[in-house]
C-alpha cells in the first residue's frame, strides 16, 4: 500500500470506486433502453478495465487498431470490434491472425478499396469476418455519405468471398442522435430493396450518451470516456466533478509572480487537446485558477495576482479536458480507493497505433 | 533492410544523414562563435543521438526531468545539466544517486524552497551539486523576475552546503537574445557585489538559434529541435523542408467526400500542439492540403474539392508543427537513409515525465 504523498508527481490516479459506479451507472441505462453496450477501451487502454465492463454487463468491446485488439485479445477478450478501415497486406495478415484467436472479431468499412481487401484476406478463411458499412452522419470524418451508399457497399460486402455484411456503424457528431435514427432507418430500407438484413447498427459517443435511446434503431452503444470521464463531458451535461475518476496529481514547483504558479504537468501529461474547451484542464478545488498554457514539462497556471492560493511543493489535483488522451500519455496509472492507493496498473494498450 | 513499402503506418521515419548535416551545421555555428552547445534532447530522446551529438562537439546534454537524465546516464553520458526545479523526497533521493554515476551533474532553481532542498540532499555528499539560478528574461515561465533576485537566490546557495553556484540560466521567448543579454549581464553585475561570480551563462531554444551570438554574455547554447527541425522551425525561418529529418509517414484510409481525406496519423501521432500554428502539419508535396483536424486516429485533411491528390491507401508524410512532442508519441522511430530503412531505434527516454 502506498499512500498519495508517497507518489512522484506529476502522475494519474484512477478512483476504483468511481470507476465501479460509472460502469455501472451506464450499464444500467444501457439495459433499461434494450441497447447493447460495446464500451471503446481507448479511455483506458488497460485490460482488467476492459474485463470488467464485461463483467459487468458489456457485450464486447470496442478498438480502433489492431495493436488495441491485440492487447485486449491477449488478456482473454473474445468479442472485438474494430471501428476502422484496415488497409495493407501486413495489417491483414495481422487482422487475419486475430479472427483466429477470438470468438467474434467485426470490422467496418466505407470503401469499396478496404472493402476488396478484406475479402482477398479472408477469402479462404473457415469463418467469414463480419464487416459493418461506417456512416457519416455529420461528423465530417469517415463514413458513406447517403444511405443509398451505405446500401451499395453492403450490397458489395454480399457478393464478396470472407467477408459477412453485418450492419451499420457510425460516430455521430455532437447533438447527432436524431440524425443517427434518419440515416439508419433509410439505409436500412436502402438495404431491404437489396434482400439484405442489417441486425447491427451500431452508435457511440459520449457527449450524446444519454440521448443513445432517443434513435431506437441503435441495438448496440460504443462509449469509452464514461468509465474516467473529465472536463468536457461536465461542460456536456454528463457528469459532475465527482463522477471523474482519473486525475492528474501535480506539483507546484515554482511562484515565479503574482498570479502565475508553475506545475510540473505540462502538454507531456495534460496534451494540448482543447477539445472544444478554453484553457488546459480544471484544478480541483480552485474554480478561480486558470490552466493558461502548456509547455511540455511545465503547466502555467494563473489566478487573480492579489490572492496565493498555493504554496510551492504543493500538490494538486486536475481533471483533464480529455482523459483519452491523457492515458495515453501514461506507462502506468495509480489506481486508488479514496486515500488508499493498490498496485499501479500498466496501460497495456498505450500508444498502440498500428 | 527494409523498404519504405514494408513499414506499417501511421510511424515515425528518421533520415540519419538528415540529421548528421544538422548537428554538424549547428556545431559550426557555435564553434565558430565560441558558444559551448549542450543540446536537449528532448526532441529525440534517444541515447544514440545523445552520444552523436557530443561526438560531433557538444559539451554535454540538457534534460527537462531526472527520468531523462537516467536514461542517458545508462548510456553512459557524463555531463547533464537538468533545466528543472527538483522537487521532494523521492526525487531528490534520484538525484543523489545520479550525480554519483556522471561527471557533472547541474541543475536550477528559481526558488528559496528548491535551493533548500537540494542543499539539504546534498549536504553531505563528497561533491557539491552544481546550480544555475533560472532568470524569467520574459518567457513568463518559471525564473527570478530580475537581476537583483538573481543575486540573492546565488547568495543562498553559496552560502549553504553541499550546493554550488555556478551562473545563470533562462529560457528566452522568441526575439529575446537582446533581452537575455540585458538580464545577465545586471544579474552578474549584482553577483559581483556579492562577490560571487558567473562562469556558465545558458540560454537557448531554436526559434533563435542563428542569433545565439547577439547575446555574447551566453557560454552555452542550449537547442533541441535542431537535429529533426520541423514545421514551426520552417515558418519561423530557421530551416528549409529539407532540414527536417522526422516525417511521419501515414496512410490514406478513406475519400469519404469532394475535398476531404481521412489518414491514419491522428493525435495519438502528430498531437494538438498547434506551436503558434494554423493546422495539424505540413503534407510533404502537397502545400495546397490542409490537414484540418485530428481526433486520436484520425487525421482530416481538406483540399480544393474540384481536386483529388490522393487515393485510398496512399502514403503521404507529414512534418509535424512540433517533433519533440511527436518524438514522445512513439516507442520506436525508423531510421533510414534516402530509402535504406535500418534497425529501428528505440526512444528510452519517451514518457520519462518524472
Amino acid at each position: 500500500m502506498t499512500e498519495l504523498a508517497e507518489l512522484e508527481t506529476p502522475c494519474a490516479i484512477v478512483d476504483l470506486d468511481c470507476v465501479e459506479r460509472n460502469l455501472r451507472t451506464y450499464q444500467e441505462y444501457c439495459d433499461e433502453h434494450g441497447i447493447a453496450l460495446r464500451p471503446h477501451i481507448k479511455t483506458h487502454k488497460i485490460p482488467d478495465f476492459a474485463l470488467q465492463q464485461i463483467a459487468i454487463g458489456a457485450q464486447g468491446i470496442t478498438c480502433q487498431k489492431i495493436g488495441e485488439a491485440e492487447v485486449m485479445a491477449d488478456a482473454g477478450i473474445g468479442d472485438i470490434l474494430i471501428t476502422y478501415n484496415i488497409i495493407g497486406d501486413r495489417k491483414l495478415a495481422r487482422l487475419r491472425t486475430l479472427a483466429n484467436r477470438v470468438d467474434l472479431l467485426r470490422v467496418v468499412a466505407d470503401n469499396e478499396f478496404v472493402v476488396r481487401g478484406l475479402s482477398a484476406a479472408f477469402a479462404d478463411s473457415p469463418k467469414a469476418l463480419e464487416v459493418l458499412v461506417e456512416c457519416d452522419t455529420g461528423a465530417g470524418r469517415c463514413g458513406v455519405q447517403s444511405p443509398q451508399d451505405a446500401a451499395k457497399l453492403a450490397g458489395l460486402i454480399h457478393d464478396l468471398p470472407g467477408i459477412k455484411f453485418m450492419g451499420l456503424m457510425t460516430y455521430p457528431p455532437n447533438g447527432g442522435t436524431a440524425r443517427v435514427e434518419e440515416f439508419f432507418r433509410a439505409a436500412m430500407a436502402e438495404c431491404e430493396k437489396l434482400g439484405l438484413e442489417c441486425p447491427v447498427r451500431s452508435s457511440g459517443g459520449t457527449p450524446d450518451m444519454w440521448q443513445a435511446h432517443l434513435a431506437p434503431v441503435t441495438t448496440e452503444y460504443r462509449i469509452g470516456t464514461y468509465i474516467y470521464n473529465d472536463k468536457s463531458v461536465i461542460a456536456r451535461g454528463g457528469c459532475q466533478e465527482e463522477d471523474c475518476a482519473l486525475h492528474v496529481l501535480s506539483q507546484v514547483v515554482s511562484l515565479p509572480a503574482p498570479g502565475r504558479a508553475i506545475i510540473d504537468a505540462g502538454s507531456k501529461v495534460l496534451t494540448s487537446d482543447l477539445f472544444g474547451l478554453e484553457h488546459f484542464g480544471y484544478v480541483v478545488g480552485h474554480p478561480d485558477v486558470t490552466i493558461k498554457a502548456l509547455s511540455e514539462e511545465h503547466g502555467i497556471l494563473t489566478f487573480d495576482p492579489a490572492t496565493q492560493p498555493f504554496e510551492i511543493g504543493q500538490r494538486i489535483r486536475i481533471i483533464p479536458n480529455h482523459v483519452c488522451v491523457v492515458s495515453n500519455m501514461f506507462d502506468y496509472v495509480q489506481l486508488c480507493r479514496g486515500d488508499i492507493f493498490e498496485n499501479p496498473a500498466f496501460v497495456a494498450a498505450r500508444g498502440k497505433v498500428l
